[in-house]
């Protein structure tokens, strides 16, 4: 054993086979390159490091460097140390091939629902905020984890959801997951082991959400809906249901107080589970928001929250607050270990605890209430005929257009670039058909896009 | 609407029904305490903020504040504002009682398996690789990801996994997952969707990984094993098979040539899968890592690489190289969106781009060497009759004990505040009993802990 091992550099794996040492080296790299393994650009090691590792001498490296730079597989320059030669793959040629058609470039003006304004990601507060958690962890905190999840985040959690949305919380009830749908294929197991065979979802929904569901093995009938949301009083011996009680995605309506109570009489009455999704519900423009569902019964409401619009989706941070009952079954389904990053499990338990939380979803609250104030405004002034419907809340609106001009709108909008959805590409199988409306998510584009992207709007509207 | 929201300042939701203003203000805030909601220490919204949220005087506000400090519900400090009082809640009563046993508090050395030092996380380059990572991110970095993972981190994994473990790579075919368990539950669903009912493992292993399986509906039966490692001959109609070719996990020996060309000769001729679990591949102290098998047959193999080992395992970061013709099965099996944080990826992405991953590997390299030289070199002195196994690799080395001495000690280790485990528990029910040993993870204790463990082992020793 040598001490090779431990020199600063890089590492390089290599089947040496042939004759002799010199030959052999040769003709490992040149195969390596040859055949794509090694892609162009790739750094080699220093000849004298790669020498120590192989236990070759220094000049039996160099010389087979040389070699393969002679003849063009690799390039050596002052400095920049030894590289795979950009033009010795073969896959670069197939990369070379010009394509038949212009390659697609995605829409100019994006108004799809969804997604939070990307570019209003708190960037150096988070880093600040991950500098002091790193810097204070327990060395423990690199470690497998607890499967429920980092003690420290889901105290802070325990705390805000308590304070901010009325949650029942306990820090030994919350499970942190990575995102709602991960939350809810979780919850689309355990009540598969429970052998529940149906869960009822709302008329309006996201497909992928039911899709989930059907392939844990779950029926997802529709409840009916109308104005006051979803008719509550209409379940019966399904298992549970998956509802937005505080926001209905994408409608825009609250759940009526008595929807609200009947939710509950019957999971009372039936051992039903509620599953809350309460993806936007700190965002209300006109009053306090409506607490979540889950203050009312805490054993037989699964909450689920989420960062992915308080935040950013890209962090993949979300958290549900189990019935204690619950738990166990969860962290069965959950697999052996967390599966979110302790690192950004800690930073947002600093971000939350040093109050960095609280001042962004202000500052974002203010940013997307003048933007639906805009867009409201754009429409009285441009598009009259058009109704906004839903509260004053969330990242999207419900704009209601003239019977059978939804199709027409939505392709006259991807025609000018710009991406924009239809109401009834949210519509369960089972619902009956509804008005023609578009869902406007406002919180997409960044400031700077976002009177362009109200612009090509009014532009298509009827 | 008013500019309430955008106000600076912490949320804080409550249910108003009383009858007056300021009454029914101080009957949710009194009933938000005295139900345990509001935990003692939350802070409470400044008056000015709650009563612009609410839409009420200032005063109203600080008078139901004033009320509540006056019963002792809240506490009021100048420069730390109003909070809920320690002595307010009764969940406090409940942390108050005794606990009749001492609260356990771990063992005082550790030489389980499966932990990297994590006293060594290089907290400060991490943080760098964030903040250059974070800094030169696109917005859209921050949106729902490709389900693949970032193409940042999957393109310099190509490279990287070529390069250094002889990884016939490509970004389109790397599928990035939270742990290796995570990837396993992907590769069963798959497996399981492709009407597999069987997939081969190792006589030694981790039963977590068989029990993920077996959850997956496929029946795991072992190979036979011996030195030379997994009787791969012996592979018939499994259609697939998980092994740890590069060192056998936990036995330690590598794979022998001839049955690594077994095992693909198996898989190529009866269209079976290998699921290569490269968990340590990189530390290898003796001599060049033995490559991926892999290299061998990239639509045969499935690699599993991860941060675990090399980094820390509460990143939460590993990746698949994966078939071509089973990326898509592999993606729907992980859902519709990519469940990794984002900004982790691309730290790591730029962790690994800047050389500090290769870095920080060969720093490690050297770390661990030298305290399996050092366990060898306390074994020969200490404890003559214990003979150490498998080759100078990993993170762990397995001691053969006189027979029928492992149980007793284990359970002397126990006793004296030293984590050990035996052999046995890693052997699969299908396995004859083999010889007596402990499995000494020697990169578990922390550099400053190490000796220490090391003389607690000497002492249990036969």
């Amino acid at each position: 054993m040598t001490d090779s091992w431990a020199n600063f550099g890089v590492d390089l794996h290599l089947d040496l086979t042939g004759p002799g040492l010199r030959v052999g080296l040769t003709d490992a790299l040149r195969k390596a390159v040859r055949t794509g393994r090694l892609s162009p650009g790739t750094r080699l090691p220093s000849s004298r490091t790669l020498a120590a590792d192989l236990g070759m001498a220094r000049n039996t490296v160099a010389d087979a460097y040389a070699e393969l730079v002679a003849e063009g597989w690799l390039t050596a320059r002052q400095g920049s140390g030894t590289q795979v030669a950009r033009r010795a793959a073969p896959r670069a040629a197939k990369r070379a091939v010009t394509p038949r058609r212009p390659v697609r470039l995605g829409p100019v003006h994006n108004l799809n629902p969804g997604t939070p304004d990307l570019a209003s990601f708190p960037r150096t507060e988070w880093l600040k905020a991950a500098r002091k958690a790193l810097s204070a962890a327990p060395h423990e905190a690199f470690g497998y984890g607890d499967p429920r999840g980092r003690i420290e985040l889901r105290t802070v959690l325990a705390e805000y959801l308590a304070r901010a949305r009325g949650v029942y919380a306990d820090p030994d009830r919350i499970v942190v997951c990575s995102g709602f749908v991960h939350g809810l294929m979780l919850m689309g197991k355990v009540l598969r082991s429970r052998r529940v065979r149906e869960v009822a979802v709302e008329s309006y929904g996201l497909d992928v959400h039911w899709d989930l569901l059907t392939d844990a093995g779950l029926h997802t009938p529709a409840l009916p809906f109308d104005e006051l949301g979803s008719q509550t009083g209409a379940l019966g011996r399904e298992g549970a249901v998956l509802m937005t009680p505080a926001h209905q995605f994408p409608i825009g309506v609250p759940l009526s107080p008595d929807r609200r109570a009947a939710a509950v009489d019957w999971a009372r009455g039936s051992g039903g589970l509620i599953l809350e999704d309460d993806y936007d519900g700190e965002f209300r423009y006109d009053r306090q928001p409506v607490g979540a569902l889950q203050g009312l019964d805490p054993e037989r409401v699964v909450y689920f929250g989420t960062a992915s619009k308080s935040l950013a989706p890209g962090l993949r941070l979300a958290w549900m607050v189990v019935p204690q009952d619950a738990v166990g079954e969860v962290l069965d389904a959950k697999g052996p270990h967390d599966l979110s990053s302790s690192p950004d499990q800690l930073t947002l338990a600093e971000f939350i605890a040093s109050g960095a939380y609280d001042r962004h979803i202000r500052a974002n609250r203010l940013r997307y209430r003048r933007r639906r104030d805009q867009l409201v405004a754009a429409l009285a002034e441009r598009a009259p005929d058009v109704r906004v419907h839903g509260i004053a809340a969330g990242l999207h609106a419900v704009l209601e257009l003239p019977p059978g001009t939804e199709q027409s709108v939505v392709q006259a909008a991807a025609w000018q670039g710009l991406a924009l959805e239809g109401v009834s590409r949210y519509r369960h199988v089972d619902a009956p058909a509804g008005r023609d409306a578009l869902v406007v998510g406002y919180g997409t584009p960044p400031d700077s896009a976002y009177a362009a992207a109200l612009d090509a709007l009014c532009r298509v509207l009827p």
